[in-house]
């Protein structure tokens, strides 16, 4: 077995190396049933049990509420982007989207298809590299959407925007279950799997059961949210081991101790990044101090060239997935859940050397 | 490890087990990467690597000429259920539909909400135990549709209808790759993964290019065709995995010979299962003779009762999946590509005891 090396990859990202010892032993057979976990039927014992499993502890975790769903879509976040204003959104009706990043602007893209979008907040003009501190809704909007994350900027809301209406949309792909949510705030929470909670190919959706209805039931039955609450995401075959993966995630933050304690692991990981950054000669965090985000580290030498010179020292060391962004340029050092403490210090001393070495 | 037991399951469904060990391998190291495969970013060399011998082999065992694209999407056969009809159908056109099974209706239904929709043929009659001789077609229609092979009711076209329209298009989620197919002859041919090909959360799309540009541009990004077909089905994350094992499986196809050779080993199987099955007193097939499929065989005793005693019976025999379909009732034994040969011989096995049980 080669040696696992420290993987900064923004999504799909590093999983905790004793869910993939599990989940390596299911793929033959899981549990003793003699047939492996890609191969039971979906409506089978055995893979209900894994669902319910996975449900159960996503609930646990997340502390969600009895008149939430939590279902397990396909198509990634940038499905949730059209299935949202299509079973929300109507042309007569406005829906408030705070821009903060790329995935922002193409959900906003896609909610101009159907009905009106407010702008409620942009960071556009200094290159997303901030939280906007205020935004502007609109009294009766179908709903406000924002990104909790915003993965190639490196920044992140501290929590979720003072707003009054009924339906507070979030998009927390790149940061859900990284810190306690109150999910109770919200109309729905969405997430791709690939970076916190599991492998590309499914999408966590927690929606509040009213906003659940309101699609129009004329919708392809695929695209509406009530045909997927009402077959407990099994009207069609789901993504069975994405969700298996999803459910050993939970169990691996549920042995961390949970939401709350995760919080405490990640913001000691990037304190010590963004500590390291500000005193640093040579690298600069690239995000405005107080719109730090605790997932996504961004940072430039200033110099492209040098930049480039980090990456290849940095691969030679065994840290893979440290480029950033094309829209940001420099690095970008992704530090979810699963990613390991002693990586962040690896990351560091390699830092430190080849500032070091320009130095001398 | 527990023993593996033979897996009649309708998808889920079995998978060579050289497959399941190779993969096996990957979840921690992905080569010698030192990253597991559900870890690498889709944008990395590593992952490129895998999509592009997947497609290669995808193409090579299907002979698919240049002018079709092979995608990758989630969502399984249900999403295109509606993603073809709203790429293809306007309110002023027709569509084919060849109705021969719950699938096909379910596609009907969502073309309805697109366009008008012709019943070319139905075997609803016969509760769906045979494939029509003829169907109609509209002049001028907009596309054809057929499932090639019918999961629940055990039929299965014994090739594509005779049809002079530019796009005619398959749903073969259920025999995919277990024969050989004229590409040419078809618009679009699209498979779930999760009998033939791979697990549940990935779907093939193979269609040609003229039918890719179809679709208006106005729809959501993520619904057209084109999104995909540019973005070599990276448009957003695809399901990594799904796209991995589905390259295994092809490797594993190749290795038996190609799809003539499946063919052939195919045909073996559930001809001597069909073979039995008109020799016994106890057990009946129940699809018509020249309908009968090669992947799902269904078959009765005539007594519910009689059923359910030799469904307990060839569990406790360590044969598991071989209820049927509620809407058929009795039991299906579903022996797509990766199902072994033995295990059909081993069913025979049992059928015959039970069988010599109730006459002694």
């Amino acid at each position: 077995m080669p040696q696992r090396i420290y993987n900064f990859s923004a999504g799909p990202a590093v999983l905790p190396v004793e869910v993939l010892e599990e989940a390596r032993e299911a793929l033959l057979s899981l549990g003793d049933t003699g047939i492996g976990v890609l191969e039971h039927s979906h409506r089978g014992k055995a893979f209900v049990a894994v669902y319910e499993e996975t449900e159960a502890l996503c609930r646990e975790l997340g502390g969600i509420p009895a008149n939430y769903k939590v279902l397990f879509l396909q198509g990634g976040a940038s499905s949730q982007f059209f299935m949202i204003p299509m079973n929300l959104l109507t042309p007569e009706t406005t829906a408030d989207y705070l821009v903060t990043g790329a995935w922002s602007q193409l959900a906003v893209k896609e909610a101009q298809k159907f009905g009106k979008v407010n702008i409620a907040c942009t960071s556009e003009d200094k290159n997303f590299s901030y939280i906007p501190e205020q935004a502007t809704f609109t009294p009766g909007a179908a709903y406000a959407h924002f990104t909790s994350n915003n993965t190639i900027f490196g920044t992140q809301f501290s929590g979720p925007p003072d707003y009054s209406g009924d339906c507070l949309i979030v998009d927390a792909s790149s940061d859900i279950y990284s810190r306690p949510i109150d999910v109770a705030k919200y109309g729905m929470i969405y997430a791709g799997a690939q970076k916190n909670l599991g492998p590309a190919g499914v999408t966590l959706v927690i929606v509040r059961d009213d906003i659940v209805e309101r699609g129009p039931a004329t919708l392809p039955t695929m695209l509406q949210y009530r045909t997927h609450a009402k077959n407990q995401s099994m009207y069609n075959t789901p993504p069975t081991f994405g969700i298996y993966l999803m459910g050993l995630v939970f169990k691996w933050i549920k042995k961390q101790g949970g939401l709350a304690a995760m919080e405490t692991i990640n913001q000691d990981k990037a304190l010590k990044l963004y500590r390291y950054l500000d005193g640093s000669r040579v690298f600069k965090a690239t995000a405005a101090n107080d719109s730090r985000s605790m997932m996504n580290v961004t940072f430039i030498t200033g110099k492209p060239e040098l930049d480039e010179k980090f990456i290849k020292v940095s691969q030679k060391a065994g840290l893979d997935g440290l480029k950033g962004h094309r829209s940001v340029g420099g690095m970008r050092a992704s530090i979810y859940n699963a990613f390991p403490s002693d990586g962040v210090d690896a990351l560091i001393e390699v830092m430190r050397a080849f500032e070091l070495g320009l130095t001398d």
